[in-house]
């Protein structure tokens, strides 16, 4: 198959290692391969940031149209550039594909929705669903049971403990914690190292420990 | 060898995936053959919970009586309620099973007792010893040199600094920390995200960063 | 090869399950053969802290200059006196030699220098320096874009987010959170558990959520 990566900052490094990962891994089987068209954004990257991996920028994201590719993933961090992102791609052809690092580990009867990425040594526990085009970033942990929904970002190390709910586009920060059983709405954002101890509500901040919000 | 499981809740998923996970591994040699009989708990386990994985309860917990198995693990998150379920179980002939997830690394002096489950991606290092019962969960890390008596818990993503000494039956919260050399009492309970910076008593429950006990 | 470890306490046990670690995996193609020469520490070793592995303590260190080994590693844990260690052993011929454990994930573009430590479950994201003697340790995460500098050790659980840059010689301790793009100074430490929300200035001691310092 053949990828276009839609944004070209950090985010988009993280996915790019996470392909090298599949494309290399040589336990389980086989290395899967998967080739990068290249690299759509609508600011300019400099050229060096990704050529010492042979990729360089090729269009804005508008270009989608005009690109030779199966398939995209949308590399933006923060959930709302993100939905923003795959909203101009589902005008085009182009499927979403889902990223899981051959270094994150998901029980068997996880769900995993289109165009999720999944970053190394995340751990997704059982009977946990994660909507279209979230990400669980590196070392970030999804106890059992959980509902994580579209365009939700956990960062690196957060732990959502079992039954927790998190609502689309939710970002819960580096470190973070989400205590058992309870929900963080539709668009909120937890801060790096909060706990959240009693439900948060959709579109607020929520900081500290317990996590409070305005 | 045929395990039953005692407890239907979040932890019993846990404990399948990393069944699931030792039965199906391909790297380091083949994997081993788990046989789960069956779940038994006291509380009535809907059919839907683990029937996807061709498991069902088969009994409660005095059931363990008549059943067909030579190991159980006792499949409770929180220590008291975890060792209540063993001292049920030690009146029949069944073994503890000790679990160790394949995508755990430990180091190899560590010693651990009976009935122990190590879930994925915990790190345990150098001449650690983990007693009979104790969870350690995802992601959490143990340093060099801690002792871990029976029955404890290490939450998800729990940073257990060295020389640490964690009596029994304590709960080390999700995203929490202890710090180099510290002990915390058999039966405390620190909370999610704090910070361990002094001994804490038994049967307290600390709060914070750093964490205060009442 | 054939490596000394200078100094004797539980860093020195981190590095030595690192090492067997590397000495025995399985998958990924064969282990590499690392021979330990022995341990020299200033302090007495007790000889049951290392015999179970069949290792003892040689003599101190500036025993180097009559030592039968080609390289070393600065097994100590705190950025001050691993320097002290690594300024010793530069008057003698031994190379620092870089440990990076075969349970740690590395995208293919990190550059590493000599002498660092990256211990199990560590996570380096794309585009990442890290310096000579710098130690990454268990379950620590570094984002994309990190420039992390000589003599560092980054704790365990720490999260380092993307675009930030650490100092000389800084601590980050265990599960704390470095928010993306700030910069910790030069021998400055983070305590356990902060989270830096601005940059911290060199040679201070930074703690809480947010981190403070005097």
């Amino acid at each position: 198959m053949r990828i276009v990566l839609l944004g070209g900052g950090g985010h988009a490094s993280d996915v790019l290692g996470a392909l090298e990962a599949l494309n290399a891994k040589s336990c389980n089987g086989p290395g899967i391969f998967i080739e990068v068209a290249g690299i759509l954004a609508d600011d300019d990257v400099a050229p060096e940031r990704f050529g010492h991996r042979g990729i360089r920028q090729i269009g804005n994201i508008d270009d989608l149209r005009h690109i030779d590719a199966t398939h995209y993933i949308a590399c933006v961090g923060y959930p709302k550039g993100r939905k923003s992102v795959v909203d101009r791609a589902n005008d085009h052809a182009l499927a979403p594909f889902t990223v899981i690092h051959p270094r994150a580990w998901l029980s068997s009867d996880v769900v995993i929705g289109a165009g999720a990425v999944i970053l190394a040594n995340a751990c997704i526990s059982a009977s946990v669903t994660i909507g279209a085009h979230a990400c669980i970033s590196n070392g970030a942990i999804v106890g059992h049971d959980c509902r994580i929904a579209d365009f939700v970002s956990v960062m690196p190390g957060a732990c959502i403990s079992g039954n927790a709910s998190l609502g689309d586009g939710c970002m819960i920060g580096a470190n973070a914690t989400v205590l058992e059983g309870l929900s963080v709405g539709a668009w909120a954002a937890v801060g790096a190292g909060a706990v959240v101890t009693s439900h948060i509500p959709e579109n607020v901040v929520a900081k500290g420990m317990p996590a409070r919000h305005a």
